[in-house]
């Protein structure tokens, strides 16, 4: 029996979360057993609101450019669906109004939380007798759901960070003589280091820059930070550090929130970046500059990986195929080939062993000083960021084809 | 007569400054009036010390990769020599080392302080006797020459910061509804406002992101900036800010540097952006996000204005036919067509115009509420973004060609 399908983004979007979803809803329009795919306005949001975008408005050609475009397309939400007793109210209207417009097929795209709703959800449409396949789709640009080898999202992300990174290198070297001698680059990772490990992509030989990199794994260790930069000032002329936005001190606190108040009294705002360039001028003296990347390294379309895009096109288009298959509470992954050469596949992996797990760098990826990853690391992240995909552009900027975004009429009483 | 030339990098580099640097030398080759072309290791410091890369041992595939590769590839410096007087001692040690290596020629490849010390190399020559034929190139992502109607490497940055801020908007307002409302991105311009002032090229149509831009010609007024904010997030549900580093208040002392000190009495190193991000939690109680783009913004090769790019090139080659043409104290100037279709030519300007001039946003691109600019803007920037030349990609990063970046033997003695 034909069932209508509901697709949702959950989370920090990244360059290629549209992606998954162009490819989500072409898949599925070859599907008979599939009706009409409505994306959620805002995520989860537009479900519990009826808010619900009927995707079969959108041209085959405004589908196909979402491949294009960063951010999330249909809005996406920060908004946690607790365990089933304490959010059972939400649980049942995500029912009904999966009831009231027919949907059979929950698509939710999203990183370890949304693995956790999806799989509820799965569950919930057991006790409550209203059958739904449940998928959730990998997308983090914090790479760090288990199961999965890579997430989608985050080999741009990486790609972004290792071609800036390079990018910026040259640049303080080549003022280093008379001027910044130390350049200090903030990425994301709250708790996992993958994308400030992503930044030794960026070396071709060793001692290439970074020549520092600092991960949320590691407790940070002023003096032994300090000591380094002095020496690799030393010896190279100018230093390159990469910090991950979670880095903390040996008090369990990020260094972002650390004791910096401005001159109201107010705690000052993020920022480990600047906090390790003061720490630099006022202990070394030494010349710096310091970027923060922040949404910049997650929407970067514009140097997407290739890999990565292909991955997140392929997840998308596999969880429909699981879906009509039958398949509940679970979640296409990618998988690594055992070959020398870097090959791929997609499987499916059951959501109750990826929800609300962190995959944080294993300790054979960091190097022996803790401020560095080994060569293991390396060989896992480079081919995630190989090859290109250029957006068109037009009057010199990504060219953004705008989608209808047309609601389908609400049936439910408003929820509040 | 043959006589070698010197080609210096100054001040911060540029995404395409060695693409000059290239273009000048390939042209160089083709004159027999020409031997060698010397670059100064680390800019002019290089003619002081006596650190002189023979250009010539370089490939022509090397030269040619130089298009590609961002940061000044034979070193920059911050060191402005000062008028006769006070830096005689360093103009005679200039002519000294011309007068060992028979240099007849120089290039110097920078901003207004370069163009003035250009300008005092042409007239020292005249008054030691030591014929010399001295040309400024210009390059700065500041924009901010006089007479040229726009500065390579500004183009690119421009590029990157629309780009970027168009990404970055993308995401936050897919974040918006329950997260991240308000966006701030920090750019370059310490004292004119031209690349805040690109990130309008992100537009497509009126009230698209961004939608307040701070510029530091205007001074922050905070109670109109913040119920700008409110008013935009109330229409919009989210806002887009573009601040230049160079804001400031009305005591004329940058946001940057005002009042914030660490917890240990030291004041907080620059960052505008997050000074805003605070000003807005705090009194609008707003969740925003923000980001630096620093070093990132001037050296994003990989998405360079191709406009920018040729116009960097031909400033380099035009600089060595005006030389042998027996031009002194110039600079290749890029002078905009009357044309309705934009074109552009090289032509010759006087240093003694040029030198230690500013140029800021004019009145009639700033709009009248002081936080946008004006359609003129627009179409003054906009063709300065055209044009896609990315470079090679190798393992997933832009390809970097190394140059052998050879010295002559030193004729005279060390110079301290």
């Amino acid at each position: 029996m034909k069932k209508n399908a509901f697709y949702a983004q959950s989370g920090g979007v990244t360059a290629v979360i549209n992606a998954t979803a162009g490819a989500l809803i072409l898949e599925a329009k070859k599907h008979k057993d599939i009706g009409k795919i409505y994306a959620g306005k805002n995520g989860i949001l537009g479900a519990l609101n009826e808010e619900l975008i009927d995707t079969s408005k959108e041209s085959i050609s405004a589908l196909e450019s979402l491949k294009y475009r960063p951010g999330g397309a249909f809005g996406s939400c920060r908004f946690k669906l607790k365990d089933l007793e304490s959010s059972e109210r939400e649980y049942k209207r995500l029912i009904d109004v999966f009831k009231a417009h027919n949907i059979g097929y929950f698509f939710y795209n999203g990183g370890n939380d949304s693995a956790d709703t999806a799989f509820k959800v799965s569950q919930i449409s057991k006790k409550l007798n209203y059958p739904i396949n449940c998928i959730a789709i990998p997308k983090t640009v914090d790479n760090d759901l288990v199961l999965t080898d890579c997430c989608p999202g985050f080999g741009s992300a990486a790609k972004y960070i290792a071609t800036s990174t390079l990018e910026a290198s040259l640049d303080v070297q080549s003022m280093a003589a008379t001027s910044t001698k130390v350049f200090i680059l903030e990425v994301m990772g709250r708790h996992a280091g993958w994308m400030a490990a992503a930044s030794s992509l960026a070396r071709k030989e060793k001692g290439d820059a970074p020549h520092i990199i600092l991960l949320p794994e590691i407790t940070f260790n002023q003096k032994k930070f300090l000591a380094e930069v002095k020496s690799v000032v030393k010896k190279n002329g100018y230093c390159v550090v990469v910090v991950s936005e979670g880095l903390k001190n040996n008090k369990n606190r990020f260094l972002s929130e650390s004791a910096t108040k401005d001159a109201f009294g107010h705690a000052q705002l993020g920022g480990v970046a600047p906090y390790i360039a003061n720490l630099i001028t006022d202990k070394l003296k030494l010349k710096n500059h310091w970027a923060v990347s922040d949404y910049l390294q997650r929407s970067a379309r514009h140097i997407a990986s290739k890999t990565d895009l292909e991955q997140a096109m392929a997840v998308g288009a596999k969880a429909v195929q699981y879906a009509v298959e039958g398949m509940n509470g679970v979640m296409p992954i990618i998988v690594r080939g055992k070959t020398k050469k870097y090959s791929w596949a997609i499987e499916p992996a059951p959501l109750a062993k990826i929800a609300n797990l962190e995959k944080k760098l294993p300790k054979s990826f960091i190097a022996k000083n803790g401020m560095d990853v080994t060569p293991k690391a390396v060989a896992y992240l480079m081919p995630l960021i190989q090859g290109e995909s250029f957006p068109n552009f037009r009057n010199g900027i990504p060219e953004i084809k705008e989608l209808k975004l047309k609601e389908v009429k609400k049936k439910l009483k408003l929820w509040i």
